[in-house]
């Protein structure tokens, strides 16, 4: 099909959506080292995951064998509601940057919850209804993940309880009133709900809460309540798994017109993202079919990747959750008050780890202000208001037609718009007011984060 | 094709955006009265219209003789950018309420802006940089139009001048900043900046603003500036023909699965989108040739249909706009504070208004409190958290869908959602604590509106 044909938002037919996620883990030769006994530094078996996550999430979450698994009927019937999400051409940003590039984005940001979360937030409620769950906690910072699950929950009629970072509870009311929208209770974190709530809120009166503690009180109450389990929205390898959706919907639309793309760019903070639109084209890689050039962006304020230890370290700043290898700032390391909240995360996806510890994909770091300086550029040419974190991979993106401007060469870059930015115009306002500032960690303070590491032998 | 193919959503290919508008008008044997110049009580001329309006859109606006009028070339790639838009059979919903019949709406929300409002802006802001002008100016009051126009202007590189009504400027801040990231400049109405304005602050120090005021300021600086003009959202006949973009894509998406609506409803503030929505439908019936129910919904806070009279009544607050003839409340009513903002006018579009004065239509009204229970039935079952005006048209879908499931009956249903309510969580919040109150105007109130209207004599 010629070049020129080649429409400005490619929608494939919902009969296309795909019937199995892809699990990328199938195909490495190096698979992602497993999550650890922090108690005893043994593999986690699934006995030992069972009180805390569904029992069908902890099978996926042990499986690196099986290439393909079924997407249930159910989920391919809530994915209809908003998928398949667009792979849209953007024209408009070419022609504005006068490149020979082209360039591709999918667009996962059409849909209530904003963002791309949905995707596993709808298998995960799924999972718990079908183990007969009453219902399920969870925290989130910035908010997209908890509105996700709160959807989901509500579409199987199950409970959810949301812990959300006090910080953002205060700060954020809008995206806590659509999560009770969809029903869901919300509680600020630190809480005197549970244990380590009321201690932390003792050792320190007037905390505002972190990611961290919020994960433990969500932990506390799951394991804790009759009949709840605890569900997370990044860094598992579950979550990658329901996210490939987005890469095998990008991939088909692609090779509907015939396009190769030569760079493949994903915003990355715990990895849900970047691990689910690169999926398939890793895949491809690792089986030696194809070459691409894969580009994880994090921020410059926490750049786990860049400038991070490929290390054991507990996913939680509470210390509660299974120790995972990854490359990571140290569950101690408390990044700066950066705009884009879903990727403030100390850690990395062990399964992106692995790969990025092999060579298969590159990673940049970019700062606060040259990404909203790209965010701006973008929504004023092609429409959408991009939320912060996508807006990660928009600046590289950019900077990578660019290149193509001088040298000519028309290579073909496709990049996650993972979600809108609605919810975020608080960090617009200071963009606009001249008011952001850029945050980079000295290498003492990343030092500090690094100093806080268990100590693991290797195997 | 056979029904239990219809897919979710139903997508039109880019190629199947309609090519041209419908105008309705060309099909009414009686044509809506013409606007008239206030002080000579004449029909306002081109030449009288120039200096506020650009000459095209005059042009549009006084002609009720072409049924198709060509869309430039410049707006179709535009529309591209975020149209067709889905046309959604709410498979979610029928099941929810248990009813036979089909439902189906026609959404119009998945655009940065959040609503149909892109429809016209896009294509006032192509006129105006076609007539070589500098910028234009406008009025907002819930943000929907201003930040349609923001991106239409950003797109074609005019300056927007938008006069925000001073207690949604305060209450709205993101609104606020999305338009300031388009490019546009937002003052809070009244301002100092105009002479209605400083007169208005000397009389009221501490007013809050209205919607009239800051068309009054807008029209002030459109007229004193040079290469500026004015531009409106709603009610004029060029919006309903801009928007009947809508009503055609729902009908070709509909005509190709072999379905006709029974039903077709439509929220109605000022009318844009009820307009645009039932355009291609009216005309069938207006030339003979198919019979559909039309109900336009509005709220019970500001009733100008169900309740107004047909007059000709000032467009403005200010009375600085011609006269025009429709259903109305009185140019000095004013509504309760609504969470509608979009919905409180105190008039309606003079094509609307000649219609329903001449039996082709029905006319409801609804309660706040009904409107956002309806409109949190349909999230928790739909996924898209939809627009306060849009959920009026939602409330009465749910109510025709079940008297249906009273009597057996499989009508089909199609509805308008205009768009999403993501910037109005502060109504969701009322409504979730119990604070919201259903203001509804008494005999006396709507006596003093009529106290208002102009002496004109009938012709």
């Amino acid at each position: 099909m010629s070049e020129n044909k080649i429409p400005y938002k490619i929608y494939l037919d919902e009969s296309e959506i795909p019937k199995q996620w892809y699990n990328v883990r199938a195909d490495m030769k190096n698979k992602p080292a497993p999550l650890l006994n922090p108690g005893t530094l043994r593999p986690m078996t699934a006995k030992e995951l069972a009180p805390v996550f569904c029992e069908e999430l902890v099978a996926q979450e042990l499986n690196d064998t099986d290439p393909y698994i079924d997407i249930p009927e159910e989920i391919l019937n809530f994915y209809k509601m908003y998928r398949p999400s667009p792979l849209i051409r953007a024209y408009f940003l070419e022609k504005a940057l006068d490149t020979p590039a082209k360039i591709y984005y999918k667009f996962e940001g059409n849909n209530t919850s904003g963002s791309h979360k949905l995707n596993s937030a709808i298998a995960q409620a799924y999972y718990a209804k079908k183990q007969g769950l009453k219902g399920v906690t969870t925290e989130t910072g910035a908010g997209q993940w908890g509105t996700a699950l709160s959807m989901a929950c509500s579409y199987f009629d199950l409970d959810c309880k949301v812990f959300m970072v006090k910080v953002s509870y205060e700060q954020k009311p809008f995206r806590r009133e659509v999560m009770r929208t969809y029903g869901a209770s919300v509680t600020p974190s630190p809480s005197e709900t549970t244990e380590i709530g009321k201690k932390i809120l003792a050792e320190h009166p007037g905390t505002t809460g972190s990611l961290g503690c919020a994960i433990s009180e969500a932990v506390e109450v799951a394991v804790g309540t009759e009949g709840y389990r605890y569900v997370l929205g990044s860094v598992l390898n579950q979550v990658l798994l329901h996210q490939s959706v987005i890469g095998l919907e990008a991939k088909a639309a692609l090779d509907k017109y015939g396009v190769k793309p030569d760079i493949i760019i994903g915003c990355a903070g715990g990895g849900s993202n970047l691990g689910g639109l690169i999926a398939p084209f890793m895949g491809e890689k690792l089986r030696g079919e194809a070459d691409y050039r894969i580009i994880a962006v994090e921020p410059a304020s926490c750049p786990s990747f860049t400038r991070g230890k490929f290390a054991y370290d507990f996913c939680d700043t509470g210390m509660v959750c299974p120790l995972a290898k990854m490359y990571t700032l140290g569950s101690g390391f408390i990044p700066s008050a950066n705009h884009a909240g879903g990727l403030r995360y100390h850690g990395m996806s062990s399964t992106l780890s692995q790969l990025y510890h092999d060579g298969l994909m590159e990673a940049v770091s970019v700062e606060q202000t040259s990404v909203f300086k790209a965010a701006e550029q973008f929504a004023r040419v092609e429409g959408i208001l991009p939320a912060p974190e996508s807006s990660h991979a928009i600046r590289v993106a950019i900077d990578e037609a660019l290149k193509c401007k001088e040298t000519g060469e028309e290579k073909t870059i496709v990049f996650g718009l993972t979600g809108t930015g609605y919810f975020d115009m608080v960090a617009y306002e200071k963009f606009h007011d001249g008011l952001m500032t850029d945050q980079i960690p000295t290498d003492e303070e990343l030092a500090k984060g690094f100093a806080g590491l268990p100590d693991v032998p290797e195997n």
